[in-house]
């Protein structure tokens, strides 16, 4: 608890589910734990210069435990936020045992770190619950979504199940994080976006859904009083006519700007206009740093070479 | 941080696979969160005069996760220690958010509360490698469980699957743990025995193994210098000649004894047999107290008036 380290900034780092699985990869865990390596790398280097909170998505690791509940019967099948439950368990071991690995390789020799399960307490009407968007589990052709028995849409990597996202509305954990970061713990937490859950006067209950995990950060970096808040993800940053011939990417971008894209629809929904947003929403609320940049490029955009700065 | 905070003595109680699902239960999700209910009250309670570490089992949870792995073939099979890391995310959940809301029932404003994601280091050379003793998943008949794949030991519960189970050597979390207990955060960790990982030089691999979860308990209550360690499983304490009609309570017993006992096979192996190692293990190391008791009986044995006390 020196008091040089109080004086780090807090950098919160939210990564992409490409951290862990890239496009075509089926997602086996040498696949996960290797791919894991170029990101946090990068983290463990900025942690020197930040107190750092790292959250991460959970979109395929959820949608494969979903669809091994339903391939067995025999099992009681347990609700939707117990599953996320289950890869901030899985996803929080595997960042976690790799940063310990690296920051042992850099010589640094004890460095506090710990993985928090974190549950997030949602509206029990928010919209979301009647109209689901957020993609989880593996892309399928046009064909075989028409079979399956759920919903599902239209995303760059095949159509894939959707399941309701509602708008999270505080981090159960806030205080305990804040605790652990004025002693320099580095701190995994609100993986998936957080547990999902109602509160009915002092009673949580979990509801079936998956938070998005950029908007859970950017309101997990405003209670926290994070300094910047940079979200790491499979494009180099934010583009306007993205897939286009007058593809162009964005070095910088205010607010007003951003919420004209956002409205016109230049953003997928479930995937660039939830990290938009998210971006937005912090930049807005604390007039601090956001940057959406590629999970190669983490550093190189902490010292504003690369990705997209929101201003 | 206050100085009163510091001089409340450290509890840790290990909390057995019945604080979840009951013998003759499926375990369905209400199940376990009405089950958590009795073990977790009574810790709320003590939370008042202890700093507290619960840890718990994940026998029957993480032989789910693997039946339910093994009917989807279309999903990539994780190893045994990602299961084991996913259940700590699971069961840690539903006893955080069980205690939350009992202390909040409890008029308790804010008590820092953590679940936190641990792994262990064990020997690669481990004997239990090449014979496995941990019993895992549902109860099956004779017949059954002569058809299955794998192999099975008879339990109290019918023919159960099992997996290697080494010793714990040392919890890599430790020194974030003795942290945390200096601030009095209450703290869920070691879940399901802790993720088993082997160390080679700076790296660490998880290991297909389910560590016994009552061994690990012992382990982390002495290197975090806890003054009472306290086993909460479905039987009121150690019994001699167990089922028999000279079945005997024991309500003290002391090492020499319980050595005997051991040696003469009167503690089931996977079952009572670790819990009293277990107990031995941290008053011989320590000095100090163990109890074994009934999940009923958490506080009256912190009392001294049930379960059987080790001295």
């Amino acid at each position: 608890m020196g008091k040089t380290q109080r004086r780090k900034p807090i950098l919160l780092i939210a990564l992409g589910g490409n951290a862990l699985i890239k496009k075509g990869q089926r997602g086996t865990i040498e696949e996960q734990f290797y791919n894991l390596r170029l990101p946090v790398r990068q983290i463990a280097a900025l942690s020197e210069r930040y107190r750092i909170i790292i959250t991460h998505g959970n979109g395929p690791q959820v949608g494969h435990l979903l669809l091994q509940q339903e391939a067995c019967p025999e099992v009681p099948a347990l609700p939707l936020e117990i599953l996320v439950a289950q890869t901030e368990g899985q996803i929080g071991y595997m960042i976690e045992s790799t940063l310990d690995e690296i920051l042992m390789d850099m010589g640094i020799e004890f460095r506090p770190l710990v993985t928090l399960i974190t549950y997030v307490v949602v509206d029990r009407d928010d919209p979301s619950f009647c109209r689901p968007t957020k993609p989880i589990g593996p892309g399928y052709t046009r064909e075989e979504a028409e079979r399956l028995p759920y919903p599902t849409i239209a995303t760059s990597k095949g159509y894939r199940r959707v399941v309701a996202s509602p708008m999270p509305i505080t981090i159960v954990e806030k205080r305990e994080i804040k605790k652990l970061l004025e002693m320099d713990f580095l701190i995994i937490c609100c993986g998936g976006g957080g547990i999902p859950v109602i509160r009915e006067g002092r009673a949580f209950s979990g509801v079936d859904a998956v938070i998005d995990k950029d908007l859970v950060s950017a309101l997990l970096a405003e209670e926290v009083g994070a300094d910047i808040f940079l979200i790491a993800t499979d494009v180099s940053g934010v583009m306007i006519n993205f897939g286009k011939p007058d593809e162009k990417a964005l070095h910088q971008l205010d607010l007003e700007e951003a919420r004209q894209h956002l409205q016109s629809g230049q953003f997928g929904i479930g995937s660039m206009a939830p990290k938009v947003e998210a971006a937005m929403r912090f930049v807005e609320n604390t007039g601090k740093r956001a940057v959406i940049t590629s999970i190669a490029e983490i550093e190189k955009s902490e010292a504003g070479k690369a990705g997209t700065e929101f201003v």
